[in-house]
């Protein structure tokens, strides 16, 4: 079934653990999805051809479903670029996809009337064994084979079969973790090798997982005390555990700016200030992942099991450091091992690449890691280090193949978030909970953004200004991953509660403060129009910045990732010989690449890296340029390396040439 | 679950209509995957706890499955790379793909102990109605949900359960109909707009219409004398109909020259040739699916079930042609609809061009049609209309994704086939019946090839000579069509010895036919190396090329299209105002795009077509060449184009830009 009717399944049955587990099977491309329907009584030939004309009419049913996603994402792609043809900056696409996904909600939920084929209460049968995934059905000789789906509240039972049409376009929740979600992440890992990326590292780092944390638990601690307030009006109806409320502020506190980022692109804003969001967003979606399952893990021993627990709460961590780091390496590891030399062949190339990130996600998944999150860092690495190898063909290809599955996928999670405002059936909408959930995010975003601000300011030579904290307060939109990770579990009331105020959320954030983008920068003086280059000049904070930053971590990381890792990894970089002491020289040489000599020399200068990117030509500060202190002297090797981008946009392609005698 | 364990369903159930007609329903991307696995008895806490890690440990079964087909398509590509810059030739990488597949299968049946956590039979309960879609299990008060597979025989539910690794690896047959099957043809269907393709139309349709049907009757007819012979020496043990034989007729009737076209390509063989194979490789692909859906649907009706029915093979003919065209019209329809005006924005044009092209295959099965036969014509027709209303941009990125899709799906199915041979459960080996086949498919090659090629001869200016039929007949190879078409049932004992020889005869075929295409090259004399602009010299067959093949079917339908279908569809050809009636002038102006009236002025000469397409500039010759039937005049006009060829490259890109005011 494509539109498969797994709602109830994920509404209703509580032995959510295990079905999650058993659903984190399904990988990329491959979903759970129910049998046969349409079924009825076979007792002789005439029934049997009933059933079979009921099964191909349920058939086409769901062969319409899908059209019907398929030509709502058309319309939405025809409407964007009457959009884009006309700069309509007030609505993004994934804002319009939300809309079309509202209005074909609304139809399908009160337009067409319930066209239920069997609206009976299924049979049931009684067993003293527990359940067997396989079940046997024998109806007078003949044996049918059944397939465990999930346990089943008894009153949800009747409303199982109460509207097959709403049931049909309900997806398996567990689809957008392990087959939307991938070709975002990767994507934006993939991307975020920017000019200023690596400039901010620091500062995005310490947002990412500092900021995430606080906010979590500034809006769970918030939340909790909303909940105390329902419980007081009695407006709560059942248990909602501190537990259940800072797995809210881990599901909420994940961002996705992709509305203020696309407009910040279009309108070529401060790039730091991009740099800042956008590492933000794709790091945090990272920690918020790991952070709610860590959550899900804290279960204190005893009976008293909703009161701290010491020894639960440094298992949750260690969860949380273990699963993290697990990913990261797996991701890294995997994103290292994919360079290829395959050269001249960029079809190869661009198949073993898109295997390669695939491989990623299921290796972290077979290893009990995070899918999603080995991919974002296996897409930060290939971007470092595997892009360098590739064809110059091949980084085209790659980069295109990326962005359309990103760009279907994201355009798709954000049109059936709309459908879902109608069609998923156990919303809960509680309006205290919701307006404590809109101050909690706004709350908890002002705990992230003001103080950490003001710490990193104490360190950053190039400030971030009141104005910049002040975007990046506003930017602080809710979009595929917390929906992606409400939409997971949504098996007790709690969840369902939180679910549909995150929806709310999102809704808002991306359509309010998404269209508002445009006037909130006009309004914070936050110029645009930069010209990429021009922003490196000095300008006055940045004389200022002390050595701290790029002192001791990233000075650290960069020496040794351009002395070592580079010249082992890529084709480009100093040779190794050159880095490595004398006594390794046997070692040194038969590590690098006999292109890295060749690049050397007409490189002349060891230690500028420049790594061509994204069409234009991309540059990191070399040693030299990260320890001087005087900006004139910055400025001057700037200026130089500007004049230079001409020549070496031809040499880059050299870089990447492939010398085939040696393999 | 990745890798779903459906085979017993597929093995056994004799519902097959009705399960198919279900299964159907999955579309690419979507499968039918069996639920939940490893569950047991969950009577407390602990148990529990127990059922969740099994489940677990079953998930990251499924992980590893998958990462194994990952990790046997690196190595594929891997190897393909060393190959093609060794310049090895002898081995294709479809057949590379099938022997790391069947090596991986050995490993997996024999290498790996049976770690089935499940041996025993499953739980049956007995019901007197027949069998719904949800069943309910009742265990001690808890209620559990069951979805249907299909029914099983009863000496098969102990099997269902031998051994969980083998069939783990078994895919749902319908993956490959529904998700593999389709990027294949599409882009088969979409690369098909070559020069030489529209020349030898005529014959290509010969070839795939009637060569695929007198193929298929003959080898059915052959077959069922083997049958025969084999229920007279008593090697027979089950039931085998003349249906069955005319089915295994059907399948193994679609060729699928991929490695032998590989080699063409490379060595610049001849481009007729080229042509004439694959066209009709891919025709017959549609041919062979739509013959076997018809073979299927032959139900004669009263107590004599297998003897000739006439209302129900007219019935069968009815469905084939009803089936065929049905696919047709819808394909070609929605590859004329897809014509974009979206330049500027590549990612958009492509995103579109993908979504339409899988909504074809959506609406033709929801319509009842063939999905795949549809898709195939929407890509020709794409490639033919839409192509040229694609920006440059777009073009590459299209070409690009479908081919990386298409390289994908068609080793995976190649080293799938491997794997097959070790892990399908169900092998029947016949050696009479392999035999018979073998003989059966040259035979029948023989009886399309020749007297075809005799006829076509009599009305072919440009005749096929001895050699090219000798190739012809020597590029019979079999490959994933057949493959697919034979796993799609293999519920009987006749489906399971056709499944066995399918097989070995696409093992066959392609390591030694595929293998032995350059050394037939040589004896047969047929040149290689060949500029591609070079063989449209006027040679000696040439100028006796009647103009009965040129005069009515091809002209007419040339003639409208390119005076009436273009202007209308895309923004080349001449402008309708200057094709149609004066009387049509309103309509004919309101229909014609600006850019026409441009491009006509540019153009000069409204009957050269010129089409970009593939890197190299394609051109389909003019009216007057058509009509011009002494070759000087048609040799200058070729000249004249050839010479005119830098200088349209560079018009081309004119012609398809964008003109943004007027809409």
């Amino acid at each position: 079934y494509i539109l498969c009717s797994l709602q109830e399944s994920a509404a209703s049955c509580t032995m959510e653990p295990l079905r999650r587990a058993a659903l984190e099977t399904m990988m990329p491309v491959w979903i759970l999805l129910n049998t046969v329907s349409g079924m009825k009584a076979v007792d002789d030939a005439m029934e049997e051809l009933a059933t079979e004309k009921e099964a191909e009419e349920s058939h086409r049913q769901d062969s319409v479903n899908l059209l019907t996603f398929i030509l709502l994402l058309t319309l939405t792609i025809l409407t964007i670029w009457l959009f884009k043809h006309r700069r309509v900056r007030f609505l993004h696409e994934t804002g319009l996809a939300m809309i079309y996904g509202l209005l074909v909600g609304v139809i399908l939920r009160y337009g067409i009337p319930a066209t239920s084929y069997h609206n009976q209460t299924p049979p049931s049968c009684s067993l003293k064994e527990g359940p067997t995934t396989t079940l046997l059905l024998n109806v007078s000789g003949k044996f049918f084979e059944y397939t465990l789906k999930g346990e089943i509240n008894l009153k949800e039972i009747h409303n199982v079969e109460q509207n097959d049409m709403l049931r049909k376009v309900t997806f398996d929740p567990e689809v957008f973790f392990n087959i939307l979600l991938p070709p975002i992440i990767f994507h934006a890992g993939y991307s975020l090798k920017k000019r200023h990326f690596f400039r901010n590292l620091g500062s995005i780092i310490t947002y990412a997982f500092l900021g995430t944390a606080i906010s979590c638990f500034v809006i769970g601690n918030l939340m909790y005390g909303v909940v105390k307030l329902m419980q007081v009006v009695g407006q709560l109806t059942d248990k909602f555990y501190y537990t259940d409320c800072l797995f809210f502020g881990a599901i909420i506190s994940a961002t996705d700016p992709v509305t203020v980022l696309a407009i910040f692109n279009e309108l070529h804003a401060d790039g730091d200030l991009y740099a800042l969001l956008f590492g933000e967003s794709v790091m945090n979606d990272a920690v918020a992942i790991v952070l709610s399952s860590s959550i899900v893990a804290y279960q204190p021993s005893g009976a008293n099991t909703h009161m701290f627990d010491a020894s639960a709460f440094f298992k949750s961590v260690g969860v949380f450091l273990g699963i993290f780091s697990g990913s990261f390496v797996m991701g890294a590891a995997t994103g290292v091992v994919t360079f290829t030399k395959l050269h001249c062949f960029p079809l190869l190339e661009t198949a073993l690449f898109f295997l390669m990130s695939w491989s990623t996600f299921l290796l972290a998944e077979a290893c009990g890691f995070t899918g999603v999150v080995a991919v974002l860092f296996c897409g930060i690495t290939q971007a470092h280090y595997t892009y360098n190898n590739l064809s110059e063909e091949s980084t085209k290809r790659t980069k295109q193949l990326f962005e359309v599955l990103h760009f279907l996928a994201e355009n798709f999670i954000f049109s059936y978030m709309g459908l879902a405002l109608f069609t998923f059936q156990n919303h809960i909408f509680s309006p205290i909970f919701i307006i404590g959930a809109f101050l909690s995010i706004f709350i908890g975003r002002a705990f992230n953004i003001y103080p950490l601000s003001f710490l990193l300011n104490l360190g950053r030579r190039h400030k971030i200004k009141g104005n910049f904290q002040h975007m990046m307060m506003f930017a602080g939109l809710r979009g595929a991953m917390a929906f992606a990770l409400a939409i997971r579990d949504t098996a007790t009331y709690a969840r369902q509660m939180m679910f549909t105020t995150t929806l709310l959320i999102v809704f808002f954030t991306v359509w309010v403060f998404g269209g508002g983008t445009t006037p909130m920068l006009s309004w914070l003086h936050i110029r645009v129009g930069v010209d990429p280059d021009q922003d490196l000049q000095p300008s006055g904070d940045r004389q200022s910045k002390t050595k701290q930053e790029s002192a001791w971590l990233f000075r650290l990381w960069y020496t040794f990732d351009h002395n070592y890792l580079k010249p082992i990894l890529t084709h480009s970089g100093p040779p190794l010989t050159s880095t490595l002491p004398s006594y390794c020289g046997p070692l040194a040489s038969c590590l690098t690449s006999p292109q890295a000599y060749e690049n050397h020399e007409q490189l002349r200068d060891p230690d500028s890296d420049l790594i061509r990117n994204d069409g234009d030509l991309t540059f990191m500060f070399g040693d030299t340029a990260i320890t001087a202190n005087g900006a004139t002297s910055e400025e001057a090797l700037e200026r130089e390396l500007d004049s230079r981008e001409q020549e070496l946009l031809s040499r880059g392609t050299r870089l990447v040439f492939p010398i085939e005698d040696h393999i």
